[in-house]
């Protein structure tokens, strides 16, 4: 009788050999899945800033390394005790597992799963194993027990949220993380309330996401902070950029999708733009505070810069004004606020993904986006293939994409 | 026809001439209420932290002036527009006011009222001025406009609460402010669940309130933390603390009221106690992640010390560990902790009042006292007359009492 277990695959994946360097496209060999764990054949994925930071070995740095945490894609195959999931289920993987049984997945306020918990170390959860090997058989470590940069991939099964086939695989992957922590932001942990006042602090996927989410909670001012002036136009959606502002051309590009083109005109939300080089006066959060009549009801930090998350807090309103923390620089970084300030009813919080509890809520932020009540797809500014990956890099590091999606068959 | 209207009043009161100086009882004249005040017979008051934090010049140093903000008292006269309270009426009169028709007042998340907002500057907050003179003529500055170390004071209606005349008057007058925001940041602010778990760095008068607010919630832990050993038998009420202790004595004391004594046999709530001088960790913060495997749901903040703060926010759970601020040592310290703690699901929050609304709250509090629900006598180690006003002061600095009431009529 022929064995019917899964199997090594051999298939292409992205490599990052060495911090900083450009990824190198080679053939690996994918573990079968083990007990709880799923097989994916990944459709799409994205890049993420927190994978420019783990590639710049900002924070736990391993190598060799395949990166990638925001995808979609379809079960190959599943591991022992895994009854929930079978082949060809759509799915997205998330860095944040969800187990529904243990304490914090038990309570509404706590989107951290105790038992098979998060964590910045290379490893499959329940082992600490890698699923990667290149052509000589060497371990190629995962990032965030997700790496989607991989035509296959294995997954832990509280990692894999199923969603209806007739969700776009691009807006299934963007929920996955960068959008999945905007929307869920402003929605799950800030609890944004209808006519409140929101700043964002840095207009990126997750900050546009922010606005989104903002908007669909009902706020009524949402006022976007970004150092690139063109960020007013993305966040405003005036007019429609052209890609020769960027000067920037791949061959490789779809054609269609040159920098911020495919966004103009969808409305993200923001109603006033601040640019920090162009102000009047000391500091962003003195003209938020003038804007508003005394500071916003919520403020978002999408940057991860110290200094910035400090003004974002300020440019809240005493009584209730909360600032919410969604980007980090480096590991070691502090948030300072004058205390006094939090004994006139402040409040700073953060979260992983955006406090969202990824198998309830990403199918939730599916169906938004389906009915148009929430509108991603101008998140997706570029789209290419595995092979000009590193296209992907160079787009967002110069800061030229919001999204760029990686298509694994093309 | 004879002039009904309020005529200034010649009383005693306590001024403080300049900053750390002992107070005088000087008679001065309280002026009458003018519109939308209320003349009120102070008849109890305690000292606060806050009053030694203004009496020592670090916030808002104007002198002379009149301290006091935590009290009890009778209406004596009302001004103008004055309509819910008349003479006779109990009152206790609080910093923060409530007019119940501002934003922030019909939000069931802000306490702080906009229509004559809370500041730490001197001046009635209608209209800036003071209704005290000394004996000279020359105006006595107030203390955030409630001044109660003096027989008569005048207090804007929003800063007024009628409390029932069954009350007692030192569990009303310890409502007023320091207890109120213990309890109310337990209750309103972390509304701490049934089952959960709790750490109080610091168990003065705020931090005991905080640990009856925990306990009347259903916390199941709390821990007390403090460089008081003594503190360990106040906060678990194990055993009778004798006076000799302290080796403190003034003939003016009542005798019965020797430290801490009277709080013996009351149980706060207590349940564990971290003396950080006597640990075998590096931090407070280990010591509680070891205690509740990973942190306590809740972190108190009662000392005012930045580097307790950050302790404090460390000893918290990732996922939703709140850190609650009560304390401030100087107007400009800065709270910093670490940006990638915040990232995993933590916040960190404060409030003026423990995030009551003074004049829905305090009743609801009294009559949680009187029902014993929540027990508060404990915190009134001691009580004196206004005469031995610098008692109290010496007491409260040498950390030998909680809170020493003072009698107006004694």
């Amino acid at each position: 009788m022929e064995d019917q277990s899964p199997k090594p695959i051999r298939c292409k994946a992205a490599v990052c050999r060495a911090a900083g360097e450009p990824l190198a496209i080679e053939e690996i060999v994918v573990d079968p899945p083990r007990a709880y764990e799923i097989r994916i054949k990944i459709v799409c994925t994205t890049l993420c800033h927190t994978d420019i930071t783990f590639w710049q070995a900002k924070v736990a740095p391993v190598f060799p390394r395949i990166l990638g945490h925001e995808a979609y894609g379809v079960v190959e195959s599943v591991g022992e005790h895994v009854e929930s999931f079978s082949a060809g289920d759509t799915v997205v993987p998330t860095l944040l597992g969800q187990c529904d049984h243990c304490p914090s997945c038990a309570s509404e306020h706590n989107n951290l799963c105790t038992s098979v918990p998060v964590t910045l170390a290379p490893g499959m959860r329940r082992d600490g194993t890698t699923r990667f090997r290149d052509a000589q058989g060497n371990p190629l470590h995962d990032l965030l027990a997700v790496s989607s940069f991989s035509e296959y991939t294995v997954v832990d099964v509280n990692q894999v949220v199923k969603v209806d086939p007739a969700v776009p695989p691009k807006i299934a992957c963007l929920l996955g993380c960068g959008a999945g922590t905007g929307v869920g932001a402003a929605w799950r942990l800030a609890k944004v309330e209808p006519g409140s006042s929101v700043a964002i602090f840095g207009l990126g996927s997750v900050g546009l996401a922010v606005a989104q989410g903002a908007k669909m909670c009902g706020a009524s001012k949402i006022i976007g902070v970004d150092l690139n002036p063109d960020k007013e136009k993305v966040g405003k959606s005036i007019f429609h950029l052209h890609q020769q502002v960027f000067n920037f051309s791949s061959p490789n590009l779809k054609k269609k999708n040159c920098c911020f083109c495919s966004i103009a005109g969808k409305a993200f939300g923001v109603t006033d733009f601040v640019n920090p080089t162009q102000i009047d006066k000391s500091s962003v959060s003195e003209v938020i505070g003038e804007m508003t009549g005394g500071g916003v009801d919520y403020s978002f930090e999408c940057v991860g810069v110290p200094s910035v998350m400090t003004d974002a807090f300020r440019s809240t309103r005493t009584g209730n004004g909360k600032t919410i923390i969604l980007g980090l620089g480096n590991q070691t970084d502090l948030l300072c606020v004058p205390a006094l300030e939090l004994l006139f009813g402040k409040c700073v919080m953060g979260s992983a993904l955006g406090g969202i509890k990824p198998k309830i809520d990403i199918p939730i932020l599916a169906e938004k986006c389906m009915s148009k009540e929430l509108e991603l797809d101008g998140l997706v500014t570029h789209e290419v293939g595995l092979r000009e990956i590193n296209t992907a890099f160079d787009l967002l590091l110069q800061g030229k994409s919001l999204r760029c999606i990686i298509w694994m068959d093309k």
